[in-house]
């Protein structure tokens, strides 16, 4: 191994044995059991002219988030030696499943060190950092398909969910249902009413067309055929249904009340946006579960945990890195090294030797967001009861907290008790939710919660003692929830073109969705992964041109535009 | 048992001990280790003083679909002794899940007898009667909580879904997420324009209402700020997303294209209709799942199938009843009698004596709808794979077939095969469909699937030799689909009316979704057993009305209008 050690250490750092042991399951990890899917997925880590092209070169990967653990397994199974450095003492990074026993820490900016542990009853669990898989994101997919990680249905939206805002209705809040459909209602039989009027000369309709276009407006708004709406068994039923009591519409909720309750400033229609399509997916069992396995993957030894970094030296065709470990200070030097630490972390607590100058001023100036969630156990599924009939999906609301999401999973389980997600926001509302303190969040996303669901009243059902929050641009190694790349703001675009490359003799590369098209996405952090891998092993390296344009982080996070 | 028998049996009808042996089944069952939710459902079954107010008086309950098992388990549990006699050799009526080594029959009007037997892989299945549950239907998820079958989630549309007729886009298939989110796009575009140019003196919105509702379209329909429509991520990306390559959104189909297409009138906005919203469910290996379960709650014995009721003898305070049974003919005089039997068998094959005329006519004159479904086995999961990243949904087709089904379950199971339904149709189209020979349905639904998936093209990937169909209308003891109610039809109204309500002195009793606001749906069928159950057993005796309105069948049944 190419590489030195100043620190004692009794562990084997990658031996040959252990390379040997698990050679047949990365080989099927990576080769195959699992049919061949087209596209750059398949070809990149399968191509066996590649497969051993590492030839034993050390591969130094900083951090075992998502992109870390997945450039691991790549590089291993090119026959690279690879060394996973990770801060904390658990992989998955953003990807965090709370469960009984864990714990969560957060540093402020007083200095003051914050922990909270999960009192969960065994068996449940909540998805505090990644949370869902949309269909498109092959990547993730086809890693778990590789991995053998089981995956269900994460439902995004259910029209059974609810909106509330104090603005509209009383504070009541609303169905779902109601709301998408009462909308088209009432914009099909505006529009209907203009086109139904209009002549060729001025819109351009044939005769034909118009007719088409009148009933394509009929069907989509559920309007009478003489083009009005009022009402539709869309939004719900007026009366419960018996054998005597036939469908009748639910009231149409006025156009002047869903303009008042602007909901569509509000997540309600966030489905709309492509990566809140269905189908998603989350693992059963949790989304780190997808991390773990990967770790489990490497050859033992691979993954060094509470083994921070504290320094990377580009040093001619290699790189040393310096981390902590066992209370020692340890360096060591590789042939390459990916670094996966999030950009606010290397900037804070990471010594760069030998960097570039635009390196370095990326590094200072990527802009990270806020973001925060909270979760709550509640000892009975009350929600998918008749009153709520709510089987997934996410109720929204004018607040701080933002929304609510109700588990898609153990929905008829025989214990009565799960989990829900109490907060999830991010940017503005996520610096002032964070900046409150765990008990405050609590509170302020029960007394939210309680506009929605009566039985947040009080502590019976849904006890504050259980509840967690997480800050992520307050949680050590992390300090931000993904990078803030803005395409309106122009100086992003050197910053992310300068991040994106490899420095030294194309031995360091950041990695991760800091430097993808997906910030914010385990899908960006694979690409990340496979970016860097074909870039060191597969020589396709790159025409070094500043990107045309930076990705949309909020408007991939959030799908506001 | 007040009851005597022609024939010979050696079976013990429904003995003491039979009853005792199943008690504490039927408790958990009926009252409940689940919690109690609140309305009809739960009062009904869990009233401890109606438990026992049968006192061992004799119900035949005749057809063991889903309204005669679920009156069956509500009459046992109160007490009653219950006979249900099925024609057939297998419970669930429409309910029908097709596995290895079923057997699928048809009678033609030609005489002929036609026969298939499922040659699917072990482990396979597939839905070929009903096939969902929506969230609302309160009365079959209650059940499936009681009776412990297990749910998982029925995807009914996903974004990857295809829409695909000759009328449009040379033919070619386009993206359920194209269709959807193009349509909003120049829906709220024509009416963006329109609200932005309006007057409070001409559409009564003031100009703060005015500001919303233009910013409501733009969020709707993904507008530009200038409140054009120039295409959006929403419909798919132009080009795959790499580390360099940000989100570039598809071009939008035409608005002359959407329109061409017409693929509001097949099927493609179906989930916009209250019985396909998210969240919808299905039993964990197969709908029939609920109704074995049922059976076996039963105290053994009670369910004799096989035996095809021949005819129905109002007799005073009691019903005769005569059926077939190992090749013999015999009578059973019971205190009260419910006919879960299809309207068009009753007229076909029942003999019925002392009925009213009314209801002699309502008989001979309710129009039942046909329906076929199609089922194939694939032995790849094609649509699974990175080319088509197909997960549950339905594709649409401006065809005879209608729509492809791609199962909502087994993605990721080990085996790569799996099953689809390659035909849904109903109303005129299975009709047609439904009148050709099996192997002309599987050439058409092959010829009418490869123009979504050229995988359909051979033979190879999804073979004849297993494909299955079924015309409802022809399959024996069953002769339809559903009830076709239809509102417009003012004689309708008077027939429905007629078979709600008991005949005899109150002793005899139509149920079955046939007779309920919902037909076509398992939760009518559980509908009608709840009202014959508070007729009968709870004194809840409904002044004998005509109903204001019959169900719209077709409507609830395709979402048509």
């Amino acid at each position: 191994m190419d590489q030195s050690e100043s620190g004692t250490s009794r562990r084997t750092f990658l031996t040959v044995a252990g390379a040997a042991a698990s050679a047949t399951l990365l080989q099927q990890l990576m080769i195959g059991a699992v049919p061949a899917t087209a596209g750059p997925v398949a070809s990149a880590v399968a191509a066996p002219s590649a497969a051993r092209a590492g030839d034993g070169r050390t591969v130094a990967i900083l951090g075992a988030g998502p992109a870390g653990l997945a450039a691991a397994l790549r590089f291993t199974e090119a026959g690279y030696r690879v060394t996973v450095l990770e801060a904390t003492g658990r992989v998955g990074g953003r990807t965090l499943t709370a469960r009984p026993g864990d714990q969560l820490t957060e540093e402020w900016a007083d200095g003051s060190v914050r922990r909270q542990t999960c009192g969960f009853d065994q068996g449940l669990y909540v998805n505090l950092g990644a949370g869902r898989i949309p269909y498109m994101h092959q990547r993730v997919i086809d890693l778990c398909r590789r991995l053998k990680v089981p995956l269900e249905p994460y439902i995004h939206t259910s029209t059974a969910n609810l909106y509330q805002t104090d603005k509209a209705w009383r504070g009541g809040p609303r169905h779902h249902r109601r709301i998408a459909n009462d909308t088209r209602g009432h914009l099909a039989e505006a529009l209907a009413a203009v086109v139904h009027q209009g002549t060729e000369a001025e819109d351009g309709l044939t005769s034909a067309q118009r007719t088409q276009y009148v009933d394509l407006l009929t069907q989509f708004g559920a309007l009478r055929a003489d083009r009005t709406y009022t009402g539709s068994t869309r939004s719900g039923l007026a009366r419960t249904l018996t054998v005597q009591q036939m469908e009748e519409p639910a009231d149409p909720l006025p156009l002047a009340d869903l303009l008042a309750s602007e909901f569509w400033k509000h997540g309600v229609q966030q489905d709309s946006n492509l990566y809140w399509h269905t189908t998603s997916f989350q693992p059963v069992g949790g989304m780190d579960t997808i991390w773990r396995h990967a770790a489990a993957a490497l050859p033992s030894g691979t993954v060094r945990t509470d083994a921070p970094v504290t320094g990377v030296q580009l040093d001619g065709d290699g790189v040393i890195v310096g981390w902590t470990e066992d209370g020692a200070a340890r360096t060591g030097r590789f042939d390459f090294c990916l670094s996966n630490i999030p950009i606010p972390v290397l900037r804070q607590k990471v010594t760069l030797q030998n960097f570039s100058e635009d390196f370095r001023s990326a590094v200072q100036d990527t802009p990270f967001a806020a973001a925060c969630k909270l979760g709550w156990q509640a000892d009975r599924r009350f929600w998918e009861g008749e009153r709520y009939q709510i089987f997934g999906g996410i109720s929204w609301i004018d607040h701080e907290i933002s929304q609510i999401w109700y588990p898609s999973h153990d929905w008829f389980s025989p214990a009565d008790n799960g989990t829900l997600i109490g907060a999830y926001n991010s940017y503005g509302s996520a610096r002032t939710f964070g900046d409150r303190s765990h008990e405050d969040r609590l509170s302020l996303a029960r007394a939210a919660a309680a506009k929605l669901h009566a039985e947040f009243a009080g502590n019976a059902i849904v006890p504050d003692a259980l509840g967690l929050s997480i800050a992520w641009h307050k949680v050590p190694y992390q300090l931000g929830a993904w990078a803030d790349w803005n395409p309106r703001v122009v100086e992003h675009k050197a910053l992310y073109s300068t991040l994106i490359y490899p420095q030294g003799q194309d031995t360091f590369m950041v990695i991760g969705d800091q430097v993808s098209a997906l910030p914010g996405w385990q899908e960006g952090a694979l690409m990340s992964a496979e970016w860097a891998f074909d870039w060191i092993n597969n020589g396709k390296r790159a025409v070094r041109l500043p990107v045309q344009q930076v990705p949309d982080a909020r408007s991939l996070t959030t799908g506001e535009s």
